[in-house]
């Protein structure tokens, strides 16, 4: 066990090493060849050009040489507190903002929680000499914590008490921070303030997605599983369907196309253009050397052939491949999706659409609000109800699979991957392996390569899952990652560290314990494994933020496309990879130090310190991330906070049940029944607040969408709603080549069509039939590919 | 154990105690004097009237002197199952109709099982003589069931896969049935053919609640919580958020007062007036004898009175009192609860508007569907909703300790209510209790005695749990006390006979035990009790379904309040007490049935023909008594129905993993894979019902409503919906004064207000405030007080 002193020389280094990731940071972020790097996002919002333009000498366009500069090393940490909520929320997005509320909440639960630990509980515990006596290898730190108090002593009382107060002040924030959040929420959904903002960006290729409003959001509705009709086409059905049943509010309608092997060749284009980018520079550097590649795989065999016709001539093929796709796609009815983005008047006539079900089978006609246009997961709108029960089924049993038996296959390709083997597989190796030192690199490395290829895998595999499962937008993608994310790290990491073995052996010794026994093993194991995980809060919080905010991968990558495939400003704009949140990642690492904090804030308070830093620390990183390098890539207007709170509470009943395994042990066990009172208070306080603020993340209140309807028709009567939402909902690779808006579009929705039918089949054609506005953007699409 | 023979016997017994009920009835009910008994449902209907209008003899008013009727005296069988099911919906509502569905859902499951089961899996099971060789005492029912197979055998995958077909099976019958009374519920909520029938009804006190029309469940929506504003009144302030956010369809609304100490002043006037009645009946028998009573405690004490004159004073101080108070309620305005119900212009509106979240708050402003007008609670419409959050905890921890300590109480009383302790009390009563026979029968009867009591009231217990847990409509008291009710057999009767000990020691002894080991030591029981649960089939099922239909304790009542209170035709009409389906003790039994034959199926196959008789033979008791005698005291239009498809789904879950429990003590624990997918399946099979069928249960689909708003306007264009809806949601103790209907109202609603208001405050005020037309119907029941 460590003592306190190796946890201060521990600390010493990590604190080193991020203090040592900041300064190259500073100094790398100054450097004005790095500036696309360090500030991609005001390039992005056009705020920030290319250096060289106000660049003087030469050098300086590349080297920071003011030396001035380098003594404000960290003024970046200042800068990035100065900037208020609001106009955060301007500058990235709600979803952003809200995120880095997530650090604060940690800071506003943990800081008064230590102050009261370290006033009260650490006297309390430091004034015993249980262990001192019991004969045991004991820490400092663990003279600190609850192991030091005598079994059966009175003094656990002061544990109890503190336990009841560390949950009333979490859930107290808990509730407050609900509650601002859903009143953020509902406000950002509810101010079209930002549409302007929005609409002076600039920037082109990455962010041809910024343009939409944020009306769109509370004005269309997203229309799944329309029921096949033999009759007619999907857009008269959607038509007909909303004429008939939503006759005052009905606008107008866009199809969703199935356009998924057509972003494919767009993408494969994208690939062999960067190819062809590259040979291109190179012959130009060196116009005597005209560059051949050879055709075979990966370049190694084949004919030799001039590489920029070769590139050329495949480019073409695919332009032309593109071309071809993209006309079948908008004149095969196949290709159109049993789904359609449906907009409304009024954002009172959307929300009741989304809110109500709409036909007698309730699997088909299924309405939610649309997601933000560049949310949508295009991929999976069409997928019907039956399958997506299946789909969950399946989903869910792989990722039980994934989560207790990830071992089994890694272990396998520990065994195959050894010398012996390697040795035998490839026998010309044999004189380089056997050379010591490289042996025993590898016997060191291999095998626990697997197992970090897997971990790097992982939040990509649960991606996949994710996709699979049939979810339509990216953030309800990111939010599922996230807490399977969470899932795994709450058995692999937590208790996989506390009660060591695989998961499996854990769930096989679970299933054949009594179900009060599984707190008590826990709950024991737990104060003796507090400096493990002080150790890792300080490798993979602070070491690991420190190291995000100095961005090595995108610095290098960045670098490398700069010099052998940017020929324009444009390609320079394309090479940048700002990254995004990743809400996947990150949030589930967050709740893993809540779940810390929330466990050890009675066990062993020594360990909240070490949280406080990470979350004051990460707090202050991802701020400036988020003002100056991430790119926002979808907007859910906080969509992921009930996510977060009920994990939380999670955290809070886990450690309230592992408190009470622990106590029983200490034949405190008169504690029990006010421990057991704990977990069931809890999960009322959920239950409240699920009542009381879910709803607002999943509804819209028509009150409010009554009241913006008519300031709105106050403000702008003539507001040509319609050519507004026209190309809104555009599939991503119609979009790259569609720039230009048309508003000269048919009026004749503008006159509702008040049917009094009587007919109760599946057709309602209320009157002749034309052919919505819906095909007309893309017929312009393909327009652009019929010019010269 | 039992032998076949036993069994046999214990038949026998039953068969002759059942029949003998159905002998009595046969004679009882062809007696003219029981006509009221046994077809009181006729009576309500208005369709019967008392025998004497056509009886010749005075005898045969009172006995039926055709002796052949009594040779017929099994004719009510065929009779009760002739009215088809149409004509059964018209006749008793379409709860009813659905609710004998459950029975016949039990045949259909259960009959082709048994079939199976006798054919396939009895010769398996009689094949061996594992238990000839195994020493133990065994009956014949043992050797046809699964303790008979030999440990290890292969012959266990019959049963596997015979598990597989009757869950499959299972699985089929349910969703297709579900389907069924889904379809049912959606055409009756759609059909208005319902209306005239329901408006010819001619009796008066106990149906008065017929009146309403089906069309006030689909055009009325209950708001609730509205919220205070100092400033308005509750009705201004549900005008004025109904006109502004529901402005095109918002058409009047009706106060809810509470009315709950009048009420009360009602009930007890009408307990006094039965007093007065039997005194005064007494007098005109013997007019020498002027009655008298005692004023003091149950008459026994106190100046003696002229009884007449001191009821009839009684009487006219509550009929003053009532009047006060009915005046105190209608003027004061403290007593008008937030809540109203809220009638629309068309379906389409109040469809929007339940299903919809109204307010940025969302626990005020609740909306949703108006109860049917005899369906409401009227207690429970104020409470708000942070005490309902707190209610439901208490509640649920009440009944978590009412299911496993209930036995503590009654323990208790047990040993107080001993031979010595009554002596010790009442020393007088010795020398009786010292009688032998009375000595061993207190000391035989008395420990059972508090058991039997506490049993007799637990659904009433039930129910006062749900009430105070806040349900605004008996339907749903119901179905809450159901769920509780089947809990509590589940645990009390079902584990509770597999187990011995109580429930409490069942839960230590659950917790205390690893989680695999539940299913088997509960599952290793089960073969054993097989007999046990035969014998109780027969005494509680069939007997009690016997005994149903005999009526005894109406039957009596009726005899007594006939010769007692009775003077008028319309009293004789109240003393009737038909009863109702009462779906919090019936459903709960119908459903041990079916867990009872879906665990046994595979274990004792013996048990399912005992199954198959008792659901035959109560789907022809209850459907003989829903037509004859049953009153049908609300219609939830079949909202039950998801109640009961779950509870067999936990059915069908319990045996797999019972099953599963005791194979893998047989050593055949190769199939524990397979038995553990069955429930994974059977989960997803439920979750795929769920999101199918049940929205049919909780929404109702705008497509629907806009269908039938436009029939309607196409027929009767000028129906005037307000003046229909006026009085629909009137307290009781209003409606037993007011007869009369007013028609003139005012008709400014008529004309909606488009008001583009911008003020965001909490008060809406889109126009000057009227006094809407909800107080009217109110002030009219005060004129009936004053007049003389």
């Amino acid at each position: 066990m460590a003592t306190l002193n190796d946890i201060g020389v521990a600390a010493a280094i990590n604190i080193l090493t991020a203090f040592a990731f900041f300064l190259a940071f500073a100094m790398l972020r100054i450097q004005p060849v790095n500036d696309r790097v360090y500030f991609p996002k005001w390039y992005i919002k056009g705020l920030r050009s290319s250096p060289s333009v106000n660049g003087s000498a030469f050098a300086s366009k590349f080297v920071n040489l003011d030396l001035r500069s380098y003594t404000r090393f960290l003024n970046w940490m200042p800068a990035a507190l100065q900037m208020p909520e609001p106009e955060l929320i301007d500058h990235a997005g709600l979803d952003s903002a809200v995120y880095l509320r997530i650090y604060l909440l940690g800071l506003k639960i943990f800081g008064p929680i230590a102050l009261i630990a370290f006033t009260v509980m650490i006297p309390v515990n430091w004034s015993n000499n249980t262990l001192e006596h019991s004969g045991l290898t004991y820490s400092d730190i663990d003279k600190l914590s609850i192991s030091n108090i005598p079994i059966g002593s009175h003094k656990f009382w002061t544990h109890l008490v503190l336990a009841y107060g560390f949950t009333f002040w979490t859930c107290y924030v808990l509730k407050r921070e609900y509650e601002i959040v859903a009143a953020m929420r509902l406000h950002f959904l509810a101010s079209d303030q930002r549409r302007p903002d929005q609409f002076t960006v600039t920037s082109i290729s990455v962010t041809s997605f910024i343009r939409e409003s944020s009306l769109d959001l509370i004005n269309k509705v997203l229309v799944r599983n329309v029921p096949p009709d033999p009759d007619e086409s999907v857009t008269e059905l959607v038509q007909h369907f909303f004429l008939v049943n939503h006759p005052h509010h009905y606008l107008s309608h866009q199809l969703v196309y199935n356009a998924n092997k057509l972003s494919e060749l767009v993408n494969e284009k994208k690939k062999i253009q960067n190819w062809l980018d590259f040979y291109q520079n190179k012959y130009k550097r060196n116009p005597s050397n005209r560059p051949s590649l050879k055709t075979g795989f990966l370049g190694l065999w084949g004919n030799r052939v001039d590489a920029i016709d070769f590139y050329t001539s495949i480019v073409e093929r695919l332009s032309r491949d593109i071309c071809g796709e993209r006309e079948k796609v908008s004149s095969n009815t196949k290709s159109i999706m049993p789904a359609a983005f449906v907009s409304f008047k009024t954002r009172w006539g959307a929300a009741v659409c989304a809110q109500t079900q709409q036909s007698r089978n309730p699997t088909t006609w299924l309405t939610e609000w649309a997601p933000e246009p560049r949310d949508v997961f295009w991929e999976n709108l069409a997928i019907p109800f039956v399958f997506l029960t299946i789909r969950r089924l399946i989903a869910a049993i792989a990722f039980f699979f994934l989560t207790f038996f990830f071992m089994i296959p890694i272990a396998i390709v520990q065994s195959l991957a050894n010398i012996e083997s390697i040795e035998k597989a490839l026998p010309f190796l044999k004189p380089i392996i056997e050379v010591k030192i490289i042996k025993s690199f590898i016997q060191g490395f291999l095998p626990g390569i697997a197992l970090k290829i897997f971990l790097l895998f992982l939040p990509t595999i649960l991606m996949v899952m994710s996709k699979f499962e049939g979810f339509i937008s990216l953030s309800a993608l990111e939010r599922r990652s996230a807490s399977r994310y969470y899932f795994f790290q709450f058995i692999n990491v937590f208790l996989g560290s506390i009660i060591t073995g695989t998961a499996f052996q854990q769930l096989n010794h679970f299933i054949h314990q009594s179900s009060s026994q599984i707190p008590k093993t826990i709950g024991v194991s737990i104060p003796m494994k507090a400096t493990f995980f002080i150790t890792y809060i300080m490798v993979d919080g602070w070491a690991g933020v420190a190291g995000e905010i100095l961005r090595l991968k995108p610095l290098i990558i960045y670098h490398l496309k700069n010099s052998f495939l940017v020929k324009t400003e444009k390609d320079r704009e394309e090479a940048m990879d700002p990254g995004t949140v990743s809400f996947n990642t990150g949030e589930p690492q967050i709740q893993l130090y809540f779940l810390l904090g929330l466990v050890y804030a009675v066990v062993t308070p020594m360990l909240l310190p070490f949280i406080i830093v990470f979350f004051a620390l990460a707090y202050v990183v991802y701020r400036h991330q988020i003002i100056n390098v991430y790119h926002q890539e979808y907007e859910s207007a906080a969509a992921f906070w009930p996510d977060v709170h009920v994990r939380v509470v999670a955290a809070l009943i886990v450690s309230q049940l592992l408190l009470m395994g622990l106590l029983s042990t200490k034949e405190a066990s008169q504690s029990t029944p006010l421990l057991i009172t704990l977990p069931v208070l809890t999960i009322c306080f959920h239950r409240f607040c699920k009542g009381r603020y879910e709803p607002a993340f999943a509804r819209y209140p028509l009150q409010e969408a009554m009241m913006k309807d008519t300031l709105e028709r106050a403000k702008e009567a003539t507001l040509n709603l319609k050519g507004f939402l026209q190309n809104a909902y555009i599939h991503p690779v119609f979009k790259s080549a569609d720039d230009s808006d048309s508003e000269s579009e048919s009026e004749w929705e503008r006159s509702p069509a008040l049917v009094a039918t009587k007919r109760t089949s599946k057709r309602f054609t209320p009157m002749p039939s034309k052919d919505g506005g819906s095909l007309l953007s893309l017929d312009q699409v393909n327009d652009e590919c019929l010019k010269p």
